[in-house]
C-alpha cells in the first residue's frame, strides 16, 4: 500500500481531497485488484486524509475482497444510480470537496460531467503526469514479476524457434507458442507475430499463412503478462542459406542491441541512448533503415514510459524497465530486429530476457 | 455514404458545424476505416455542410486511401501538434465554428480539453444517443456480413464439438476452434469460452484445464468477426450418461429459445420478449437459476444496442440484431445456455445462427 501513501503524498501537497481512479491498469496498480468494467464503473477512490475504498458492482465485491484488499469495498448494484451513490459516500466523509483529481487522458466527458454536476463547486486536477512519474519506477515486487513474464518470453522464444521450418506457415509458429503459453494459463501480451522472408521487414505487419523458405529472416516479437506484468520479447532466425548482406545485418542489429544495453546506466538521457543504438546502425549504412526508436517503458501496459526515443531528454533512473529493439528493415532482404527487457539498476542495467542473441541458422 | 449523410441531417437540425468522431467503431462506420490509433488521434470529421475528411497520422494515409474512402484524407506527422492542425483545417473550411458534436462517452477530458482551448467559444453537443440510434438499425450491407459472421460461428461451433472427448481439457478445445478460425484470415469477436461439468454453471466462467467428464454438460460460447461485424454463438452438448434433471434443464432453455425467437416482430418491447423467455424458465420451476437479461445487440461491437432487458421499454424496429440467450445454471448440476443471433424482419425475425438445437449426446 505504499503507492497509495506515495499519492496521498501528493494529494496534500496539491490540496486535492480524493482521487477518482477508474483506468483499469491505475486500479490494479493502487488496488491489486484486476478488473474488466465494461461499461459499468469501478474506481478506487484515494483520500489524502482518510483511508481509501472501491467503488464496484455489488457481483464483483467478492473478487475484490479475495485479493486481500484491506480497505472497505462499496458494491452497487444495476437498479443504483452509482453516480449519486458513490458522491453520497464521498460526502459523508469529507464533509464539502474542494478539489478532485482525476485522469484525464482515460476519464470520458461523460462520466467528468456526471462527477462534476453532483459536485459543481470543485477544482479538477489532472493526475495522469504523477501517476505516470509513479509507475515509471518499478519496486522490487514489480521488478520480479517483470522478470518472471521475461523468463516465460524466454520460453515462448524457445517454443516458436524448436518449431520453425521449412515449409510451415507464420500461423503455425504463432498457434503452437500461444498453445503452449495458454497450457500454462497465461496470457500474451499482445498478439504473437511471426513474420518470415520479405514480410519480416515490416515493423507491424500480420503473421499469415505464407510458408517458410529457405534463405528467410524469421522475426518472432512475442511477449508474456505475468501477475499484470507484461514482457516484450523479439528474436530473429535465419533459415538455411543465407546471404552475406542478411549476415551483417544481423551483426549490426545485434551489435546496436548491446552497445545500448551497455550504455544503461542512471543520468543518461533517453536520447543519447537512442542516438547510441543509432550510431551503430549508421555507420554501417543502414541508418535509413532503422525507422523507429529504440524502445519503450515496460510494466502494466506492454508500452509506458518511459519512451526511449530521440526527442525525450529524460534522464533514467534506478527502478526504470523498458525495451532495447534496434532493428534493420529492408524491403527487398527483409528485416532484423533482437529485442531485450532490461531495467536499469545503481549503476548499470540488468537484462530481464535470456534468450541467446547469436545468430542462429535453422538447417 | 449514407450513413454520413444521415448524420448530416441531423448536424443541420441541431446546428452543430461538425462531429469529430474518434470512437475506433464510430470512424469504421462512417468511414469503413478499421483503425488501430493506440495513443494517436484517428478521426472522421462530417460537416454539416461540406464533404467530410478523415485526419490520421501520415503512415495511416495510404491505408484509408486503400479502402475507398472518396474525400480527402489529412495526416499529420509525429513532430506536427494534431490539435493546432486539425483545428486549422477545420477553421480554413468554416471560417466561424458555433456547435461542435462530440462523442461524450467516447471523448476523454484530455482531448476534449486540447480541442476547447483551440475554439474556446463553441456549445459541445454530445452525439452518442443519435450515433447508438443509426448503428441499432442495420443496412442490407451490415445484415449480409452479420450473416457471414454467424456462418462461420456456427462453423466453430461444428469444429469445437467434433472436438470433444472424454478426457480432453477445456482448453484443447478451445486452441482448436481458435486455429481452425485464424487459419481462415479471421478473428474472434472474444475469447472463446468452453466450460464443462459444474463450470458450466458460471456464466462468465473462464476455461481451463479440467478434463472434460462422463455425465457433463460442456458449453461453447464464441464468436467470430467477418468484415469488422460480430457474431455470437452458445451451444451445450452433453457426455455419456446424462441424469433426467440434465435433460429436462436442456430442453427447458431450448424451449424457451425457441418461444423467444417466435415472439420477436416489430413492435414487441425488449422487456417483453425478456418475459416471454423468462416465463418459460420460471414455469419449468427455474427461475431463480436464469440470472442473466435475454440478450444484447451485435454488430461492430459484440456488445451493443438494444439490450434485451427487462427494464427496456424499446420496441423493436426491423433491421435490429441481437443475440437470444436464455440459460439455467445450476450450481451442483452445471449450466445450459442456447445462443442465436437475429434480424428483426418486417413481420417476425431471421435466425443467422443455423447450428442445430436438438441436444447432443457425445459418447
Amino acid at each position: 500500500m505504499e503507492k497509495i501513501e506515495k499519492l496521498q503524498l501528493f494529494l496534500k501537497e496539491k490540496e486535492i481531497d480524493f482521487a477518482f481512479i477508474t483506468n483499469p491498469h491505475h486500479v490494479f496498480y493502487f488496488s491489486g485488484f484486476q478488473s474488466d468494467p465494461h461499461e459499468r464503473v469501478i474506481a478506487v477512490i484515494i483520500f489524502s486524509q482518510f483511508p481509501p475504498f472501491i467503488f464496484c458492482p455489488q457481483m464483483e465485491v467478492a473478487d475484490v475482497k479475495a485479493t486481500g484488499w484491506p480497505y472497505d469495498v462499496i458494491g452497487y448494484l444495476d437498479t443504483d444510480n452509482p453516480w449519486d451513490m458513490l458522491t453520497k459516500k464521498i460526502q459523508s466523509r469529507l464533509g464539502t470537496i474542494t478539489g478532485v483529481g482525476i485522469e484525464k487522458s482515460h476519464l470520458t466527458v461523460e462520466r467528468y460531467e456526471a462527477l462534476k454536476s453532483r459536485i459543481p463547486q470543485v477544482i479538477f486536477h489532472g493526475l495522469d503526469d504523477e501517476i505516470n512519474n509513479m509507475r515509471v519506477i518499478k519496486d522490487e515486487i514489480e521488478r520480479k514479476k517483470l522478470k518472471k513474464a521475461a523468463e516465460l518470453a524466454d520460453y515462448a522464444i524457445e517454443v516458436g524457434i524448436k518449431e520453425i521450418a521449412v515449409g510451415k506457415t507464420e500461423l503455425e509458429i504463432v498457434q503452437k507458442i500461444e498453445n503452449k503459453i495458454k497450457e500454462l494459463g497465461c496470457k500474451m501480451s499482445f498478439e504473437t507475430t511471426v513474420l518470415s522472408g520479405p514480410k519480416s521487414a515490416s515493423p507491424h505487419g500480420k503473421s499469415g499463412n505464407r510458408k517458410i523458405q529457405d534463405g528467410d529472416f524469421v522475426l518472432l516479437d512475442l511477449g508474456v503478462i505475468y501477475e499484470g506484468y507484461c514482457s516484450d520479447i523479439t528474436r530473429t532466425v535465419a533459415i538455411g542459406e543465407i546471404s552475406d548482406e542478411k549476415r551483417k545485418i544481423y551483426e549490426v542489429v545485434k551489435r546496436s542491441n548491446e552497445e545500448s544495453i551497455k550504455a544503461i546506466k542512471p543520468g543518461i538521457t533517453c536520447r543519447d541512448l537512442d542516438q547510441i543504438s543509432r550510431k551503430v546502425i549508421q555507420d554501417a549504412g543502414y541508418g535509413r533503415h532503422y525507422t523507429h526508436r529504440l524502445g519503450h517503458g515496460l510494466g502494466i501496459s506492454v508500452h509506458e514510459f518511459p519512451s526511449i526515443s530521440g526527442n525525450n531528454e529524460l534522464e533514467l533512473l534506478p527502478g526504470m524497465v523498458f525495451t532495447v529493439e534496434p532493428g534493420i528493415y529492408k524491403e527487398e532482404i527483409g528485416g532484423v530486429r533482437i529485442e531485450d527487457d532490461v531495467v536499469v539498476t545503481e549503476n548499470g542495467a540488468e537484462v530481464l530476457t535470456k534468450y541467446p542473441k547469436e545468430l542462429i541458422i535453422i538447417k
